[in-house]
């Protein structure tokens, strides 16, 4: 048997469903925040797993919990799959569990199928992806990738004014495991699995997608003063409308955003207007828009677009447009591009080639090693939300091409 | 001496000074809501002055305050001029208190000039015309057109549960005056002054606005329901983004709703976007339309159109449109009209004919007698605002237009 028929597809949905437990809501969802109580407790059910399949198990100085199933070059840097445990507020079974979980049962798939591999296989639990309690998301990645200080991420508190320090502390005495120390380690490779979070798979009834980039993101915040006068007496000619102005600059965005390929992701998400009463003129218009895509040079060309529009629209209101952040696309590897495009067709699974819309664990991982990430679908789309489900079947799937890249990465 | 003659810009001037003090903030403008302490320190000036000049005055159930200048006839109905002195809690000068000084500066000069009418003139005091301390505003005047009931009105309450009642008692206790039993009596007609409200006259040269209409308002309220989304993830053919749909609408509005002579006033004013994430797509947005016109059928078609863009620019997001307020448009009448043109026009003052846009008490008043109102310029059209402002020239000429056609009213 091969590693990829040796996946269970039931242990794996049953995990899932043990998971689910640690902070399950009574929706069906889960919160599981990042360095809380069931967090720890979701460590010690993976800790447990892994010992009595005699995996070893250690953590870092960040928290981030590794799983470690030997290979035969005891020199040879290790091939590295995983995601996180940690869930948003009102969060989903699969968002990022499912990648732990994939990676877990591949050692074991491994395991069950004698294989037996040249670098060590290890599964990883990244801390703190969600950053919904202790700000930045993605931070265990990125202090491995050291993008982030260690230290200054231990000065972060949540919203009660818990120190991060204090809380992996804490969960750490809760899931003891083996400490590293220091932050960062040689990685040959690294695969993550994870839902779409978006509905393309579903939709082009797709099975696997092949992750080529995470997308590049740009949030601007555009803000229109006009000013405020009465609703009934003053003629539009004597206007200064912020509101009308807006609204002229958000239609020409939304236009000017509309691409042929339905690849750039434009959105107006929060958008406040002053003062606020239904027989006053606006007097200031405030909006943010998150821009996002694939290459850098698109985003570049339509934040010029952008500007051009809040330049050309807002009279008579003086206006602006401010850009607040700013990430580049992460690129993956096209050796493991091909690799997992490869396997899932020789698995006979259907499949497309698709940037990540969300950012991951991988982009910080990017840095370090050839890097690579496999989606399967998720209903509707449909995540951060206790509702978010996906297939027992699909979840097997990626993870049985997860296992086939694994082992071809590890024995290259 | 004409009456219009025997008008006294400085003490005209002088008294606008003196009331500004009653509930006087530090910006310059005032907090002089109804019915409260510095309202009845409104009250007694104003009985102060009609004492010294031998004027009759009394009150209404509703603590209207009237100032009566007897006429020849004793048995006719009088003709009526005046405003109302409550203001906005950060208010102006002018707003409400020029029409009943005015007014009270008619009476006075008729009586400097020695020119006796066949009718009475008065001048009065509407009771809570602004409607920010108890709504509804307009109260005084609707009461005595019979437009609320007493009763009703009685049992309001402000913000802190004090009853409209006690309130009344209390005021009318601070400042007595001898009480009409009951509300309403037979008028023969009402001519009201006031500040425009609104920048047209500055900016067309005139010192007199003709005001031949209240315009109509409606508000609607508009809802779209979209369904939230990852910003990052979710393509844009996958999305129901309710803030998309928002601002088709909203720009089709504004096209549809860009009328040559700038006469229909169209404002949205409120506008709420939910869930208000930069990162997620808007799965509700909410927003207030407010439109004014001065002919009924106008503001009847345009709602028609407003219907059909909703309907038409909503799509994929379930939308609606509901109508909350339609307050039809008051024809003035065309003698009282004609009346305050020719007298402008014989007094040499640049004039222009006009529809009010905000809504005055003349609105009520006009169900019941022949009315008109006359309109002085204010600074950059800037009103319920600590910063309103007006000249003494302008103040005293609509007040000359005022007294002339009262005269004629009362002569006729």
């Amino acid at each position: 048997m091969s590693g990829a028929e040796s996946v269970n597809q039931q242990r794996l949905w049953q995990r899932h469903a043990d998971m689910a437990k640690l902070g399950g809501t009574p929706k069906g969802g889960v919160n599981r925040q990042a360095l809380s109580p069931e967090d720890a407790a979701a460590r010690n059910q993976l800790m447990a797993w892994a010992k009595v399949r005699g995996f070893e198990v250690f953590t870092d100085a960040i928290g981030n919990l590794f799983v470690r199933r030997a290979g035969s070059d005891t020199a040879a840097a290790p091939v590295v799959s995983g995601s996180h445990m940690d869930s948003q507020p009102t969060g989903g079974r699969f968002d990022g569990m499912y990648g732990v979980l994939a990676a877990f049962e591949a050692l074991e798939a491994l395991e069950d199928a004698g294989v037996a591999t040249k670098r060590p296989v290890m599964a990883v639990a990244w801390t703190n992806e969600e950053g919904s309690r202790f700000q930045p998301g993605a931070m265990g990645s990125a202090v491995f990738a050291g993008h982030y200080k260690l230290d200054d991420m231990l000065q972060q508190k949540d919203w009660k004014g818990v120190l991060l320090k204090d809380a992996l502390a804490e969960t750490l005495q809760t899931a003891p495991a083996p400490a590293r120390p220091g932050t960062g380690f040689a990685l040959d490779s690294y695969v993550e699995a994870h839902i779409e979070q978006g509905p393309r798979l579903e939709n082009e009834r797709k099975t696997i997608g092949v992750v080529t980039a995470i997308q590049g993101s740009r949030r601007y915040i555009v803000t229109i003063d006009g000013e405020e006068a009465h609703a009934g007496t003053t003629p539009r000619a004597a206007r200064k409308d912020a509101y009308a102005a807006a609204t002229r600059i958000a239609a020409a965005m939304y236009e000017a955003t509309t691409d042929a390929d339905d690849t750039l992701r434009f959105t107006i998400g929060r958008v406040e207007v002053a003062p606020g009463s239904p027989n006053t003129v606006p007097g200031k218009v405030v909006f943010t828009i998150d821009m996002r895509h694939p290459r850098n040079d698109v985003l570049e060309a339509h934040e010029k677009t952008l500007e051009a529009i809040v330049a050309a629209k807002a009279a008579p209101c003086p206006a602006g447009i401010e850009r607040v952040t700013n990430v580049a696309p992460t690129d993956f590897d096209p050796k493991v591009i091909g690799l997992v495009r490869d396997k899932a067709q020789a698995l006979g699974l259907a499949n497309m080639d698709m940037p990540s819309g969300a950012g991951h664990d991988a982009m910080h991982i990017a840095r370090l090693c050839p890097t690579g990430m496999i989606f399967v679908p998720c209903e509707r789309g449909i995540s951060h939300n206790e509702i978010e489900n996906a297939t027992p079947q699909d979840l097997a799937a990626g993870t049985r091409v997860l296992v086939e890249v694994l082992e071809a990465l590890a024995n290259r």
